[in-house]
């Protein structure tokens, strides 16, 4: 198998520590870099301990733009596992220098500017890069996107609500009107954060919404719902946070219309069939992230409430996976026709 | 301070066994009989060792009418923290002996037998008690219920949605047209059923919705919240499980209409103004299931959606005290005029 | 019953926050100061929302003495819940003041500055004031100590080491030789520091030994074994990190010599019978922290083992009650002839 | 890559499910038979839902003979995950058809078949079997072992034990004297017992000792000591269960008699380098089971305290992984000169 040489800049959280980790097992790819301002010095498996063993004897780098673009390294793929805003100034000048960028960070994910400034309070960094920025899905984005050199990869929240939620908007199963969205998500979707809100203590055992009604994500969500219909959808999301480390459920509910199970199931079908990181599950069950977490597969499910003529939408996901490192190293594996699941089982 | 005697039928659940704690640190009780078919003869204190050092010697006696209305006890009050279905074979002949009964199971919450039947499976073994029967919601029913010698303990999700919703449905805050509810419990809402599903290895680190689109709770919610507008209100309830043992985190969504979000907390204060048991928080917070589990309160807050004319309420209290045993002191407290937090804090 | 008025100063800690809790619900407690140098003007419940509910009004003062003396408060008893270092700092002026002090900090807890010095790493702030200072272990320590104005609350692992093995040395039962001690703690031990290693998602299902061979508490284990006997005594002592928010399970190994299990057994009964906080169980059973969270019991069994002449000692305790701010109560409980387990049930 | 026709029987246990995950996955393994009495006729993704997207269309089998070994499979290897007894069973049937076979359960990993019976209450079903079945710690078993056609995987706290102490011992830098040994296990050692004991609100938040003085794999721990240095080794050994679901933390103390840390740590260092699943840890660190679930490494370290001249030799490793399948694998890989990482990263 060919590899591909490639760098990670930003490591210090939780999916830059798993995005390490899934590069070093990849069969296709020779990860000869990774830039930390925090941990430049350090050797990867000192700083990072759980990607001991994989890492061999690479150290962090810091992340100067001589560093990473050294002939030395010749990295080919940056992974960009930043912080908004920042991530925005690390792009231009690599893909300058003729590298391919898949970014981790919200910096790409709107193409919008005057959107990404109300949801980030800031105004974009580069809103000249946004048009061209595709925000890649892989199992629902036209394959155009591979001709892009840099790449929006989804947040954690977004591609648990898009992926149940685009095929049946795009065959007219559900209208986009109404819908109410509860996320549920593992503490490590918070990142590294030193406050005290994230201690042990204040997480364990227990459970709580945050950020509503207007999470950051909120824009992401919406502008791609509103893409894939061409009319502007507003939903309702309100995300909590639950006492445990890792995974994303998903509940959505729905007004059904004149729309049958059956059909959304074949809207499903059509969108996901021979696609290995979609798992359908059948009405009569609900994705449980203990199933998914670890993997990078989305679970989903959907049942219809005649009572209430309702559709029940329930998804699950590894927040670091499927909603951070592993799709982006999907995104990655399709870019260089590797099988999509490589270096993700 | 007068103490009651007082006996718990039932105790081999979550619930039971905090009740047995409750009523034996109780200063106006005299917990003088626990009752239970599995661990009849063993001293209370060996089979649950969690209420080690509040009960003293004393021991399970089975539950047989002879020994539970034996003049050696003269039990006053009855707790009932058995399973649904056997809780009504119970209630009648206490009743009939004259004796007091506050029912912690399904069987009295509901006053159409019909529905009973529809939910819970099986025709209602006692219909002729469900119209004399109250469903007590200390801080909103009317105190004519103090005149009833059996009174039903509300469900622990439906604690957590009425005390929100009911005032403010009562006010005309909220029509009740279009509530979309989600619920997340801790595991002891489970009781201690012996299935894999509810192993610590299954659920750790776990969150999935269940029991959709119908839990049995539902049908307690929707009667109550008819009963109190006096015209048919239907919901969308979604409840889930969350790595934690105790604790019910709810959040709501609603329609404004033409509400304020002044009006919903003018609506909160006017009920709950002066009651111990419920803290409203301010828009900005949210409940926290970690700042209530071990208390007999419940918090509620409320925010508005100006994107799309929402209000998005949350609650949260421990499942097994102010949605369970907690309540059912309290109700005993109000009916023996005892302040209302007695034994509670 | 009389109330005595008392006041918290350092609150911002887990075990301070509990004791601000257990004080408030004490019916023989008047808290009428809360003070604390980060929370200073806010509102108790505000600031502590595990407290909600218990505190009324109650709000944060600044810890200046003025304040802490003012003849507004008349405060007659402090539990200070400060940082070692800090503590001595706020004892002294308040004995001046006639005021009683339970500290809850390790300032006292040593006889030896030159064993604070050695552990503490800095010099002993207020010698002076050692040697006149008792070490309360309640259910141990000679009744002399009531007459003492400043009282050292004994460490949570010393509480869960000490109370199982004094009787065994005082009665001769163990000789002190070759004790070795491992104990495993909840996460709440480290207090709240905003440290990575206490984040959620680096403790959850995580297990490690940490401050071995020379944890600081050792310091107050070993005087306390020593002092009881009359001859040094030192112990292997290895503490791990739990992924739990409260409990203690402390595991000790000793040679058994010429003792049986029975001997040992007696020696526990002679120094626990009648007292509510020690559970001694058989030695078929281990103790559970789960059994005694949230209480102010400790619980110990034993186990000899024939193959190899030794005796396995377990306890369990919970961290912030028995090993903190509970046994703190306990102290002010028996120092003002309140029945001991007031306000701690 | 060859890749090698592989069979499980009983996959109903964690270690079970975890090693059909691990085969599935393995670029040298062809995963052709799944058999489980209990789930027979279903579709392992679908009884498995942690494997769904790895196992494809397999479907559970009947563990009867005609199947295990009908030519439709021509399984070259078997992995056996049943219980104690039920192994042996199936050991000598498969050998008998010159099939190759690694064993989970415990019936072979000792020599003495009295011991067997003294520890597991029942004789052993094949005495005849264990002379000549070896017991493989792959870093430290002599590669003679691999002329056999049965071998005996090591338990999880045996590996946990074993993997540090075995170099000390022969090396002569620990006598073997008066080793205490703690372990503090995970949930998931325990099985997928339905028992109360391992109910989620059971075991969550809540650290005990258990099975002390004697645990099962007491006899496993002894019987590899004494053979290693060729005289009966004792230990002292207590197991404790941990609230979270995988990874065993050890603690082992000894005497360090004449000898140094360097001394310890050269033993390792001749015995483990080079050996990608072990990790030596530093004095100043100590294992945290974190930095290993989900991995196949050991991780270890020891520090001296010259207080009492002792090593603290603490390890820790997932005790589904390198303490069960994961180690299963490893012998798998060497047995077939696949890199001994294959399929374990």
């Amino acid at each position: 198998m060919k590899t591909i040489k490639c760098g990670i800049i930003g490591a210090s959280g939780y999916s830059g520590e798993l995005l390490v980790k899934l590069l070093a097992r990849h069969p296709g790819v020779d990860l000869v870099l990774a830039a930390s301002r925090k941990m430049a010095g350090r050797k990867v498996a000192d700083a990072l301990p759980t990607v001991r063993g994989y890492t061999g004897d690479l150290n962090f780098v810091a992340p100067e733009m001589e560093v990473l673009l050294s002939p030395d390294n010749s990295v080919e793929v940056f992974f960009l596992a930043l912080p908004h805003g920042v991530s925005a100034e690390f792009a231009e000048p690599l893909l300058q220098a003729g590298k391919r960028v898949i970014d981790l960070s919200a910096d790409f994910r709107l193409f919008s500017p005057e959107l990404y400034e109300a949801y980030y309070g800031q105004p974009h960094p580069r809103p000249d890069l946004l048009p061209a920025t595709p925000y890649v899905l892989p199992e629902i984005s036209s394959p155009v996107w591979k001709e892009a050199n840099l790449i929006a990869c989804p947040g954690c929240y977004p591609t648990s609500i898009l992926l149940p939620l685009l095929p049946l908007l795009k065959e007219s199963v559900l209208s986009g009107e109404d819908l109410i969205i509860n996320s549920l998500s593992g503490i490590s979707g918070a990142g590294k954060k030193l406050a005290e809100n994230f201690l042990f203590c204040e997480r364990s055992e227990s459970i709580k919404a945050y950020g509503i009604p207007r999470h950051r994500h909120l824009s992401e969500i919406e502008e791609q719902l509103s893409l894939a219909v061409n009319r502007e959808i507003v939903v309702q999301f309100s995300p909590h946070l639950a006492p445990m480390r890792r995974g994303i459920a998903t509940t959505i509910v729905s007004p059904a219309g004149e729309s049958t199970l059956e059909a959304l199931y074949e809207a499903w079908e059509k969108a996901y069939a021979g696609k290995p990181m979609v798992s359908v599950l059948g009405p009569a069950e609900t994705p449980d992230t203990a199933h998914v977490v670890g993997t990078n597969r989305i679970e989903m499910a959907a049942t219809h409430d005649p009572r209430t003529n309702r559709f029940v939408i329930t998804s699950a996901e590894d927040n670091l996976m499927k909603g951070a490192g592993g799709q982006a190293v999907q995104i990655f594996n399709l870019w260089y026709d590797f099988p999509e699941e490589t270096g993700l089982l």
